[in-house]
């Protein structure tokens, strides 16, 4: 590689770029780096004339596919800095093996969701959104302790369904509150449990036992209704779900007829289908808040993406390694 | 004072001690305190019989004033532990003239408060609450960034009105977030700002750039519509006000017109009066979100302040200083 400036080209959609890149960060780019281009396809003679010199890809949602076809028409490529979340959709396996590395924005990603996790939890224990429907439809005072007897965060447990990238983020944040974290995950061990501050348990007793239940599980072939009928039902009166990571992770039909049934609260920013079909009762019911998937980066969010792609760049620059740079081993449990 | 092992007595209402101080509690108490008993009033005579000896008074809301009579029939009295919010209203200032230590749960208290003040910021920075409304109303997916411009948690402008117990807690809860946070506070010098790591601003400079305005302001003379119709005027379209302080520091009025036409959006856990009339505008408001004062300790949190009195408990029994003595310097200040 050029030791210090390094040729670089962006490939995403143009909104895409419009929306992550704005000017102040695309100069900071150009600060460092030889930019080459913009691209949006891999196969015209413009991008391959551009690919030719590219010695790292930024790429971001809607880049074309990174597979041998890339690798064969950039051959200087040695890096490929996704500014998005996950790069495991867009990546063939060609492209690691033939020693590209390859860093996403996926940690990144993962702040926004673990925000909003960490808050609707709060929020959850405070009982904030029934009572304020309650509120408003009494429109006059009532026992809201009577009303919500469990109520209030103060020694709750909060079972973490997943000790992925955003479980651990939104683990890292309730240390700050007088929770007790317990956490389900078959891939994390006693002692990282113990080291993360929380209790391992089995996914049973996390639900039997948590007052609130957020789901961080990626969505696997393995974890494709983890959370099924048996575990919705587990699950005590008054408990609340919520879940930001994907939906088939969980038996919505039967999270559902619970909630419709006022046992269960739902916060929902994943459902299946991705747009729940018109008069779906979740819309409505009194005990759900759904919203069309919203926690992820969005609006000014989106520029944390590529500043932390900006600052890989950098280490690139400086001859470091990359700071979120994919394990292949890990490609295959995690989202 | 005995050295070991203080003479206590309890002074709250009987409602108030079952939900404050649950049998577990009430016992860690007992193991370091002998309890003389249990007060509602201090005038009879059994009450009286009780004072005589009682050298520490745990108190709470209900308890009768604290006044000189208190001071004559307690003549051993050393300190008073007051295990709610504000001491205040309860407290003449004979008792503190007279040495007697005063220290209250107020900082426990606070917690809760400032928790549920940043989970409303984090929410209102990812307009989740007008962007459920509207999804629950469409049924259908729609371009949430286009529909709230400004719309993420980076980078954002937080405005903390007041340095207070709460707003010092939620200033550093804020500071593991990507935002940028100014304070507006008659008391705070730069150089105490600087160490909270915020910038001190003038109140119309704040109200003018912030994309969030959180309340945190004691309700005192001088704070009594601190935030009146030319500064509510101040605010941009789409900016977020957040009060869990007092209504009396804002004027409602000129909020509500402003929500109701659907520039601001409001979250209001406190207003004027206490509990709003019948068919007040804010009740059914797409842009507030209400209510009935529940962002103080309730369930569970109440566990927080007598946990918090009997850590002051046990410093006394130590010899140790009170962690949360009322500096009566202070008093006219704060709340």
């Amino acid at each position: 590689m050029s030791a210090r400036r390094p040729v670089i080209a962006f490939a995403m959609t143009d909104s895409v770029r419009e929306r992550v890149f704005p000017e102040a960060l695309m100069r900071e780019y150009e600060a460092v780096a030889d930019v080459a281009g913009s691209l949006t396809e891999f196969d015209s003679a413009q991008a391959r004339a551009i690919l030719a010199d590219v010695e790292v890809l930024v790429t971001g949602w809607g880049a074309p596919r990174l597979d041998a076809a890339l690798l064969d028409a950039a051959p200087r490529l040695e890096a490929v800095l996704h500014a998005a979340g996950t790069v495991k959709p867009h990546l063939s396996p060609e492209v690691l093996e033939r020693g590209v590395r390859v860093s996403s924005a996926a940690a990144a990603n993962a702040v926004p969701v673990a925000e909003y996790a960490v808050a609707m939890i709060v929020l959850a224990g405070k009982r904030v959104l029934p009572i304020a429907r309650r509120y408003s439809g009494l429109q006059d005072d009532f026992d809201v302790e009577a009303s919500f007897p469990g109520m209030g965060n103060y020694g709750q447990r909060i079972g973490i369904v997943g000790a992925s990238k955003i479980g651990r983020i939104v683990i890292d944040m309730l240390g700050s509150y007088a929770f007790e974290v317990v956490v389900h995950d078959p891939y994390l061990t006693d002692a990282e449990a113990a080291e993360l501050g929380v209790t391992a348990v089995a996914l049973d007793e996390l639900l039997r036992t948590s007052d609130v239940v957020s789901v961080h599980a990626p969505s696997l072939p393995s974890t494709q209704n983890l959370i099924d009928a048996r575990g919705i039902g587990l699950m005590p009166t008054g408990t609340t779900l919520v879940n930001t990571a994907r939906g088939e992770i969980i038996d919505q039909d039967a999270l559902t007829r619970r909630v419709v049934a006022g046992e269960l609260f739902a916060i929902l920013d994943v459902t299946v289908p991705w747009i729940l079909e018109a008069d779906h009762p979740l819309y409505t019911s009194e005990n759900a808040l759904l919203t069309p998937h919203i926690a992820g980066s969005l609006g000014a969010e989106l520029r944390r993406l590529s500043a932390a792609m900006l600052d890989e760049l950098r280490r690139i620059v400086r001859g470091e390694l990359l700071a979120h740079e994919i394990e292949p081993d890990l490609l295959a449990i995690t989202a």
